[in-house]
């Protein structure tokens, strides 16, 4: 096992090598949080704002105020288009950002929103995103607090960008961290996945079908919270941008573990399937965004399932995997028809502004 | 004096008065920071997300967490060009973020920060940007514990986007706020005023005349920390955009009193009324980001000064004005020429993207 010292002189090492990023400019896989996000976090980012508290490998960041222990995690959305069936930006940012604090095991409890609306926008659009993000927020138990908005000219922006930034206190319980996955432990998926993915691609009429699918875009606090009370809980992620293999990648790596998945116990809806088949893309790395990725104590892996099945939200979790020893730092898939293969992070990402 | 519970009920009167905003379209002046934004924060956010903590008149919302005390704001910065003399966008909005928690009378302690970058933007600029956010956090004594980056595709945003998500603690004190202002108080100004935005608007070489200006961004938490131990200290407001004098609206309207200012007190730089007169503006209304508006006691007013003085960022503090009865809700000019004329709300702002 890992602990956070080990991770920290890993990206320490990682720094004296030099900076890794190549390009020159921006291209849209740097946004896609796959391989290249990851190097220019590493690169530019650790780099610079580089100290302990700074989370290279959480959703959220920890931190001491006073004598209270709370989390904190900052999100932008860029989503298009704005509206799709099962939501829009409003409620995909608050869902999103109550998330991130919620697998890093805190209880949310504030959020901020900064508006970047582009000039020439709807107002009536504006309104039903703010509604949207009022449902979501009250739904989610936390409150919006504090707020901004920024106008920029027409060709400067692309209708409505939203930043949420989210506060929660830590309960007392066991540090969890994926750095802290081990042989033996399960790995869990607490329901179907890439239905946000394809459903924002398909909201682009960029594929010509027509399928019964919605974002899956929802509040995962209360469902995170039960969780918590497992034992032998040592991890939980929220899958969305590069999906759930790209969450397992992080796992192997922190946890310096292999990670095996079968393909065939990965719950996929058929929609999800066929579109993906359509796309040659993998439902693995396709965004959720009201999934997450839990790893538990092998021995307590059958409590976490029914825990998570006896709530709504997670009433098809499965477990999809395990971890095991070799090789490190890698996830195989035993596919469905009998193969066995690495499934490594991408370079970018088959679907730009996925949130 | 108004009390926070008069605030309150005065926007749920506005509220069943139903929304007033006209207009179906964003336009540049609901980003402006004057009469325009107002409405749009008042018809649209605040009637939807309306909660005891969300800010109607402050620059961070105060909440409990746990035991203790703290203040949380957000800002987007959108600001055009991205480099200029005596900052950038970086600094820029780690010193606009800390401002804002350290003028609610908190200390600044943790922040977030979400980039939106355009595809094509340089690395080398990014890195500038985030090399200039780390100076500036180390200065203003907080870090950057938390962060998101996504990329949009060309022309549909402008190089780069930032928001910035600040927390601190609210130390044992008087309630601050500008409700609190009573006739007979002292306005202050923490030093010479508009430098940020004329600085922006020749950087954007809007006007053909060349001068020895830099913006004023810098963090004032250090500066607001000493004024916090003047007895008397009523409110502090830092005087971003529309300038000192929709700060003072803001005090006049949320007290219920007038506010006099007399012109010839108000320190300008030659270099910035030479510019404001050829643009046929007023300094009142430009924007700076690193002064702030105190509202102090006028027997505690001279002190209040000398403190300021002491610090290198307040060498330059004034008195300008008296907080009086009539007519409630205004702000009074009385003019280098001997007149008097309302300096009203402006409705939208002749500098747009200053932040």
């Amino acid at each position: 096992m890992r602990t956070e010292r080990d991770v920290l002189e890993r990206i320490e090492r990682a720094r004296r090598r030099g900076p890794k990023l190549r390009e020159n400019r921006i291209t849209a896989a740097h946004g896609a949080g796959g391989k290249a996000t990851q190097t220019l976090i590493e690169a530019v980012f650790l780099d610079a704002f580089r100290n302990e508290s700074l989370e290279p490998l959480g959703d959220a960041a920890l931190l001491p105020l006073g004598t209270e222990r709370l989390a904190m995690t900052t999100d932008s959305f860029v989503v298009s288009p704005l509206f799709f069936p099962g939501g829009d930006i409003g409620d995909l940012a608050v869902n999103g950002t109550v998330n991130d604090l919620a697998v890093a095991g805190a209880s949310p409890a504030y959020l901020s929103c900064g508006f970047i609306l582009e000039e020439g926008f709807e107002v009536s659009d504006l309104r039903r995103i703010v509604e949207s993000m009022t449902r979501a927020a009250k739904r989610a138990g936390v409150t919006l607090v504090t707020g901004d908005t920024k106008v920029v000219g027409k060709g400067s922006g692309d209708g409505c960008y939203l930043n949420t930034t989210g506060i929660g206190t830590l309960p007392d319980g066991p540090e969890l961290g994926v750095h802290k996955a081990r042989p033996g432990d399960a790995v869990l998926v607490s329901g179907p996945i890439g239905e946000h993915g394809v459903t924002i691609m398909l909201a682009r009429g960029e594929l010509d079908i027509e399928a019964e699918l919605e974002s899956d875009t929802a509040a995962l606090n209360g469902l995170c919270a039960r969780l918590r009370a497992v034992p032998g809980l040592r991890a939980m992620r929220d899958a969305t941008r590069g999906g759930v293999a790209t969450v397992l990648n992080e796992v192997a790596r922190a946890a310096d573990v292999s990670v095996v998945v079968e393909e065939n116990q990965v719950p996929v809806r058929d929609e999800v399937r066929g579109a993906c088949e359509l796309l040659g893309i993998d439902p693995l790395y396709v965004a959720c965004e009201g999934r997450f990725v839990a790893i538990v104590d092998g021995a307590h892996a059958e409590q976490a399932v029914e825990t998570l099945r006896a709530d709504p939200l997670g009433e098809q979790a499965a477990v999809i995997g395990t971890v095991g020893e070799d090789p490190p730092g890698t996830v195989l898939l035993n596919t469905t028809f009998g193969g066995t293969r690495i499934a490594d992070l991408l370079v970018g990402d088959p679907l730009p502004r996925i949130c």
